[in-house]
């Protein structure tokens, strides 16, 4: 395994997945990780250029308020501000090109934390032998 | 790490989580990875032989007609079609042999895709030291 | 890639992915493998001193009664009971410091299973080149 190879696959489209998201990119980025992200699913929605307002789960939307209000008073950077930074240490993000003709997006209807429309070969290729996780 | 190995862990039941599943096993299969899917939670619903409908996640549920829409125009093959065919380039498929005995599940209750019903550590034995995905 | 190590983050807070936690620490540290979990998100709160009673999906809140006599009759061990094994075979229990000032948690409030509060910088690289999973 290339120790120094970090991959996430974004599918879960619910707001709180992506707090993990920014942070785990931000920290493997930081600490020299090769980052590669993979949005596919709901959450590519998330990466539109007028996204929705994300849901938070069901289960947990009495709590969302106070989440929401305790990631404020801990001066958390919203997650599109760490992949930001993600990507200026090298990260890099790619959307599902399966999922893209299913919602119909094409790359400009996209934000621009997308660098690139791949397909999940491709992206395994570049994940091979590295650490990869699937939110 | 062995990087021609690729495992999956399917433990969400819900239908949307079933896409990505059988699109990166035939992926990973066609790379000619070593792949071993194993079943379990409320995923293991999924492989029975008289399925119930699965359902979409409570906070997409509104978007689940255009999704489903979609995926017929970008004419995907379903998600069983795409386990097949990673069956056919070696992939194996297990089920969780706890979660069968808690769902009171025998092997002739599940679907031809279910290759054996094993336990957790034979799986993590499987798959060491290879990428390991939990959907 | 080192092949004798296991990690999980664990973020969903759904009282089902308890139980994987629970089976696949106890499996992997029974297999000699070093295990490190990472606590966060929703999931924190089932790591306090006094947890509220963990929501099943929304999706199969109707089959959570079902669920739960069948784990009786499996006489399935419960998942704290499973991490404490884990625990005593060198497992390793971690709540993420920027989920802990979020939900405003000192390690006082936790459980006596968490052994320490950690960035997820730290975390990363006690799981460097290891297996890795979201849960």
């Amino acid at each position: 395994m290339e120790s120094n190879k970090f991959s996430i696959i974004m599918f879960s489209g619910t707001a709180d997945k992506f707090i993990p998201l920014g942070i785990l990119s931000q920290a493997a980025a930081a600490m020299g990780y090769e980052v590669n992200i993979f949005v596919t699913g709901f959450a590519l929605l998330g990466f539109t250029k007028n996204p929705p307002i994300l849901p938070f789960p069901a289960e947990f939307t009495k709590m969302a308020p106070d989440f929401m209000k305790g990631m404020e008073h801990a001066n958390m950077p919203t997650w599109d501000k760490m992949l930001k930074e993600a990507k200026e240490l090298g990260a890099k993000i790619f959307a599902c090109s399966a999922m893209s003709t299913v919602l119909n997006l094409n790359k400009t209807d996209m934000s621009n934390l997308i660098d690139e429309i791949v397909g999940a070969a491709t992206f395994l290729q570049k994940s091979s032998s590295g650490q990869i996780i699937f939110i």
